[in-house]
């Protein structure tokens, strides 16, 4: 089936789904964007996202221009349109269209708010089954992590050098610490049986699927650890997973080639997978 | 006159140069570009910019999708079309349209590229004759300076703070030591009368335009110094100026409020500003 995109208030095909070359989200990557997972056509965490999205665009001064409940209704609506019942939904707010200039356009500059969905079967993933490998790289990105922005060119990056590595994805160190994956967050069980996940900062993404496993693992009575950890922790941690808005909660069972535990996905890694999505779905909008 | 764009081998009309939302410089800042001075409806330095296009072009992994000559003739014809006397022609190369993946899509995806005229007199700079205030600011960027990416959110970002804070411009500054302005060279004239600019690396855009003033400089038999510089050696220059392929040379008068020499602009800066229009627009093809 084509896909239906939304485009400034229009519905259009894919193909005449289109922003001009003058757009800042094209010549400058100065734009936001939230992936929100959908499981039977509802949507996942969606009131977790709406407050990250608000928050990004609070940081650079840029307008929503839909409120509260517009922005709940396209997502709805694109939902409908799409008939999807699993996968994800993308949005991208820019500064819009504005003849080229580092400094910003005048403030009634019009803003552009994209959405698609993409279908992808986010229940029934082969990796949650056996688990990814991978490399640890350099951790090249701006010093504004926190702020969900558009400028993932070295993630991208990243994840080809891993692919050509031989690894499924990258993490990313910086001053000998694990930020994050290219597009997840990175945890690691200890040997004491402790989640340790890096602690919040400019340095990396607030994962709205972090908070909730560190929440769901806490209620378990698990301790939490937020702090930095290194490579060499990682490569020794009992468990190590990545979390993200539609991979849930994935298993690690190698880093730069070195086995986690025996390198089977781990036993609380396993569960808090199960307890995201039976929650995370039941909860759904 | 309303403007003709070149999108992917078509001539049109602004209201129509789009691209699709999918395309990777849009959804991922996966992009690289180049501006091109006009005087005289002539191409000033081409033959570096092309050169420069296809080093970024070669650090990324992305195929240009004309030869030499062709890469030419377009920006003759678009200089042409648009009747540009004097100003700048931008271009822009994406590694294409494809659905959003971390990963890139297969090389034979058509990359997108496009080129747009802006008209300015760039002879004639209030600027350069007054000069320039610029605040300095963290630079937060993202490691591979040296690749001319469109991630230009931050530099756009210290723009607007360096307005705020009643200056023209930011001079961005790590590790104690300055790098380069929002979208131009930094350069300082020590006490000793030696031109002292960074030295290239991964931290900054190798300057066409400063490769061209250390050239011209040096001809003069000014001392050439490439190596960092700290803000307090700035402050305490005898001048202090930028380079860039629009503004040649500008003369900055002000370092966070403090005056550079006696608050006007120098006369090193002025005669290597002279001198590179003279040459580079005899020069120019």
């Amino acid at each position: 089936m084509a896909r239906i995109f939304y485009v400034n208030g229009d519905w259009l095909p894919e193909s005449e789904a289109k922003v001009s070359v003058l757009d800042r989200g094209f010549l400058m990557a100065d734009a936001i964007y939230e992936v929100t997972c959908v499981l039977d056509g509802k949507l996942v965490e969606y009131a977790n996202h709406a407050a990250r999205l608000q928050r990004s665009a609070r940081e650079l001064g840029l307008r929503i221009p839909l409120d509260e409940a517009g922005l709940l209704a396209v997502h709805r609506e694109i939902t409908a349109r799409n008939q999807l019942d699993q996968g994800m939904i993308y949005l991208q707010l820019t500064r819009g269209v504005a003849d080229r200039d580092f400094a910003y356009p005048p403030e009634e500059t019009p803003p552009t708010l994209v959405l698609f969905t993409q279908a992808k079967n986010v229940l029934e993933n082969h990796a949650a089954e056996v688990g990814i490998s991978v490399a640890l790289l350099p951790d090249l990105r701006w010093g504004r992590r926190d702020i969900k922005t558009i400028q993932l060119l070295y993630p991208s990056m990243a994840k080809m050098e891993a692919k050509s590595r031989g690894a499924d994805d990258a993490w990313l160190v910086e001053d000998g610490h694990v930020t994050e994956a290219c597009a997840a967050s990175a945890h690691i069980v200890s040997a004491e049986g402790a989640l340790v996940t890096r602690d919040l900062s400019h340095a990396l993404l607030p994962g709205i699927t972090r908070a909730s496993v560190l929440e769901l693992a806490a209620a378990r009575g698990i301790r939490i650890e937020e702090r930095a950890f290194t490579p060499d922790e990682a490569k020794s941690a009992r468990e190590a997973f990545i979390t993200s808005a539609t991979n849930f909660v994935v298993p690690v069972t190698r880093i730069d080639g070195v086995q986690i535990g025996d390198g089977r996905p781990g036993d609380l890694t396993r569960d808090l997978r199960k307890l995201y999505i039976d929650t995370r779905r039941a909860a759904a909008v």
